[in-house]
Parts: C-alpha cells; structure tokens; sequence
C-alpha cells in the first residue's frame, strides 16, 4: 500500500473517552427533564468525543460531491442513461437565479449555509474547466465490475489520496463536519457489490432499485451483482473496493479517513456514501466514531449499513437521491446538538431544581 | 363570542391550490429522479399553498414560547414541582455566555437562527419586568380542571388575542414561520384531558409520563382526567379548551390562529401543541393545511393527535421537551424543503434528459 495512505489510515485515533463522560455528566444536568432531548442527547457526546470538549463546537460544514461514471451502466442496471453524470456535475456548477449550483445538493446546501465541492473522479466525459470543478480523473469512468476489476489498486488508492486532499481543502476552509456525497449513474450497483462482499450478506438483501429500476431490471441488477461477486474471492477491504467499488466510492472513502484523521466529524448519509464507508471501518475500526447519523434512504441494504456502522437514523424522509443531500439536511440536528451541549445552563446555573 | 376572535377565526383562508398544482408540476420536472427527495417533496408542495408561490420563500423563523402553570399540579401528577415553570421562564430570558437563554429552546434556536419570544400566559408566580418577557398573566396558573373549569371563557379568548397579538408582533419583525411552543409544569394533563375530549378517546390512551413520572403516578393522571372528562359533557371546542385546558394552550392557539390567517405557517411540534392545534382545526379546519410536521414526541397520544391533523412526522428523535424545541429542530428542513422547489433547475433547464 502506497505509504502516504498507509499513515492516513493509521493516524485516525479513538476519539476522546474522557470528554465524552464529562459531556455524559453535563447532558444529566442541563435544564431539562433527563433524557427529554432523545437522540440528540447521544449525539451531542458522540461530538464530545470528537471534538474533544463537553462544549463541541463545530462550526462550518461542507459537502464534497464525487462523480464517476461506471463500465457496469452499459449493462443496463439504472433506470438513467450514463449521459446524466456529466450533465448533473454541469448542474451542481452551474449559475442560477437562486446562486452556484441548480441540484438538490446546491439548494440545500445554500438553505442550510454549507459549502460544496465538486470533484470529477472519473466521469465519461472531457468535462471544461471550471473554477468549483476539482478534475481528479484518471479515466472516463471503471471498467465493467461485472467482467473485471473496475479499478486498478493504484487508481484507487490515487483516487482515496485525491479525496483527502480535497478534505483537507475544505477543512483548511473552515469546515469541523465534512459530508460525502456522490453522483453517478448506476453507482448502487458497485455500492450493492462492495457491501455485499463486506458484510458477507447475499446479493439480493443489498442490491435495490437505486434512482428506480423496474422489477425485470432489478432482477438483472441481482445477477450481474451475483456475477461480480463470483468472479473473485477477493476480501481486503481495498482490494474489495478495487474489485467492485468507483473512483468516486474511493473519493468519499478518502474524505472520511482524512476527516477522521483531522479530528473533525462525518455525517454520513445515503447507501453508496455507507458502502465507502464499510470500506474505511474495515481498514480502521476508529473511523466509526466520527461517523454521525443522518436519514435513512429508501435504498434496501441501506439498513444493513447503518446496523453494521452502528448508525440510528434520525429521520426517515424517504430520500433517495445521493449527492449528500440527506447528509447536508441532517447538519442543522447535528449542530443543534452540539449546541445544547454547550450553551444550556445547568440546573445549579439557573438556578432550577432538578427532579 | 369577542367579535375579534370571531372575524380572527373566520379570516383564515383555504391555501392556494392553483399554486400547489403548479409546485407539484414543478417538482416533477426538477433534476432528481421523480420523488427522490420523499416527503421534502410534498412538503414543498404545501409550503407552495401558504405561500402562493410554486417558488415559496419564507425566510425568519420564530418560536413564541408560552408558560402557564396549572391548578391540577397540586394533584402530583408532574415530576417536578411547580416552582419549576417560573424558573425555567427566567432560564428563556437570562443572560448566558452562549447568547441570551440557556434553556434548550434558546440553545436550539440560535443554531438554526430562528428567533425566541417569552411570554407569561399565567405562571404562578410574580416575574420581574424583563425586556424581552411578554406579559399577559390573568390569574397566577388556572383553576383545577379535576374538579372545575380551568379557565372561565373570557380568560380564555383573552389568552388567545394575546397569543395572536404576540404573532402579529413576530410576524412584523420579519417571521415566516412561527412555532408554537410551551413550558408549564402539569401541562400533559389538561392536553390529555382536550385531546381526549375532540378526538373522543379514552383518557387513558392519550394520558402519558410527560416529564417522566412513574407508573403509579401515570395511573392516578389517567384518573384525574377521566374525572375531568366525567366533570362535564363540553365538547364546543372553545369550551373543552376553557375547561380542560391552560392559559398556555389559550395563547398558543391564539399563535396559530394569526399565523394561518396571515398566510404563514406553523410548524406543529409536541403534545401540548397538538392539543391546542386540535381546538384550532376544530374552530376552523382551514388551519390545518397552515400546520406543518416536526417530530413525533415519546408521549404517548401524540400520535392520535398527528392522525387527526393529518400530519406525517419528519423525524423520531424521541423527543419529550417540549418549548417548541422540535419544531425549532424542524425549521431547517422546512426551509430546505422550499429552497428544493425554488432554487433547483428543471431538467430543461440544466439540459439533462429526465428518465
């Protein structure tokens, strides 16, 4: 393994036990009945711990958005022609009347005051020069995953580098929690592989309709899935991610370990944004703790993602449209928890009796 | 009835269908795959209707928190003591490190930028003048609704002015969206005791631990509503309300009722909330399509109330707090949800072919 992704992984530490105890301590003594805050209550140690504080205080959030195109699309496995990756990374650039960026990611960034970045991992297509336009392409989408390797081991791990570097952008930027999203047609297939592999579960539980595919198409998505998988025994959790994966799974993966190794928090939403992820737990279990909960999308496999990686939803909006745009619409929860944390008085401090 | 409150009540006008059609025929040629953003889409829609626009945008958020204290507290049928709700109305106005506030609602809303408004509806107790404290206090909490009526009826429509004249203010300062939101130590039992009496369930079904008490406890609320209900046959909605209720409940369905007759909307959290909402749908249904959902609180009768309204909850954090802070929670994903339909291009105009 290339050394510098080596150190990446390597430098992920456990978060911080002893902030999370005392953010514990704090959340039982805050201003309000104990436990009336549910969820958010955990999540608000959870950043504690990554952090380092019982007072986390995350500020900017930032989505970066990877793009590639698959050899396994001209199989027919999605219910969009491969011609709408690169048109979409023009939409996610694009100016409107509402400001850069026409898709769902641009307008719910801007909604909830998160920046994104566009990275071309590996579209079809000689896409211009944009100024928001990161070209880390090594080839106009992978290979058939169902006949062959989609990557080469060295595209992945330039391509695990070129989304850290990215990471370290956005963080040097401003950004405390980073969100990977993803476009790319027919990129369920290779996130169905990948988890199927990684979590050793049969095809059919994890591949499902992606941007929906009818019953026939779906049945075909199973068995190229099915195909893929018996085509090797391959199992490191990066050759696995070679075998099955996409540049721009690679990209993302590249964002988490760089944010974890940062120090900084991960929201993770969306079943191929989960499938990297399997990847980086695999290579470093500490990654775990850095990852926050987002929705749950409609994706079947989705849940067995979020089980493996410890993961409780907190909604359930039936989103199914990747970029990031579940994780980008769970910042605000997230911030808000940290907030609580921080900026609640205490019983003692307000003066209130407890129960 | 005060002539006021009749003309506030009839002025509420159905939401523009004309636009709703226009945004549901927009979100479908937006760029995602047809209902990949899941209840953000009808969301949108909805918001469309209040706003009169296919392109909504509605911009400040407010919370008016409302605090009242209860005669049936002295029936132990709270975790904390009465004395808490005074308290916990000075935490909403003092001054903290964090900003002005140190209760959750406060913490909650300076994350997501939404504004916070305190009012004195009928705490027991004499607060100090405050700049940013509202104050309408009759009567030092309400009478005890096990064995009278809380409120007499000109308490009652009184409360409700001057919960709309509080929204009226919110609204000139800039709201969009208001959040109806409560503290008053007792308050689950005169919501059960409403809830039970318009939707005509047993108080046991809608009769929970509120701030947590325990399971004797719990028995013996369940009883002091049903003797409420046995009390008296009410079922006018303003008359369930002015019996079974709180001065609270009075002001926030007196929030709602301006809100909606403005054209603006209201994001609907908590049980407190949804049985004032209640009274309000049954003044004049035309409310509900102002109400929009937030979470679904841990207590139990929350869903009946959710059923009713016509209302699917955004999320399940397990919330119990009340302050409106779930629905302070649930602003951003208002926002973005609109920001979908407004600020995303069609597929023409991102010149992407649609599936």
């Amino acid at each position: 393994m290339n050394q510098e992704l080596s150190n990446l992984i390597q430098s992920i530490q456990p978060v911080d036990q002893a902030a999370m105890l005392r953010a514990r301590e704090r959340q039982a003594q805050l201003t309000k009945p104990a436990g009336a805050l549910g969820d958010l209550e955990e999540l608000s140690i959870r950043l504690a711990g990554i952090f380092g504080s019982e007072k986390p205080h995350p500020q900017g959030v930032a989505v970066i958005v990877a793009a590639g195109d698959h050899g396994v699309a001209q199989d027919g496995v999605s219910a969009y022609p491969p011609e709408v990756t690169p048109m979409m990374v023009m939409n996610f650039l694009s100016d409107t009347p509402g400001g850069a960026g026409g898709a769902a990611v641009n307008a719910i960034a801007r909604s909830v005051g998160a920046s994104v970045y566009v990275m071309d991992a590996g579209v079809n297509a000689e896409l211009p020069a944009h100024p928001r336009l990161h070209r880390h392409a090594l080839r106009r989408g992978t290979r058939n995953l169902r006949t062959e390797a989609a990557m080469t081991r060295q595209e992945t791990e330039t391509l695990i580098l070129a989304g850290a570097a990215l990471a370290r952008q956005a963080l040097q930027d401003g950004a405390d929690i980073l969100i990977p999203g993803e476009m790319g047609i027919g990129n369920t297939t290779p996130a169905a592989a990948v988890t199927a592999r990684l979590l050793a579960l049969d095809p059919a539980r994890v591949t499902g309709r992606g941007t929906g595919v009818d019953d026939a198409k779906l049945t075909h998505k199973v068995q190229v899935v099915r195909e893929a998988l018996g085509r090797t025994p391959a199992n490191d959790p990066l050759e696995v991610l070679a075998e099955f994966g996409g540049y721009e799974l690679a990209a993302m993966l590249g964002v988490m370990l760089q944010a974890a190794a940062s120090g900084k928090a991960i929201i993770l939403d969306g079943f191929v944004e989960g499938s990297a992820a399997l990847v980086g737990v695999a290579l470093n279990p500490a990654l775990k703790d850095y990852l926050l909960p987002a929705g749950e999308c409609a994706e079947i496999g989705h849940a067995a993602q979020l089980q493996a990686l410890g993961l409780r939803p907190m909604f359930h909006l039936g989103l199914r449209l990747g970029e990031g745009t579940g994780g980008v619409l769970a910042a605000p929860l997230v911030l808000a928890a940290a907030a609580t944390l921080r900026e609640m008085q205490t019983f003692a401090e307000a003066g209130v009796p407890g129960a």
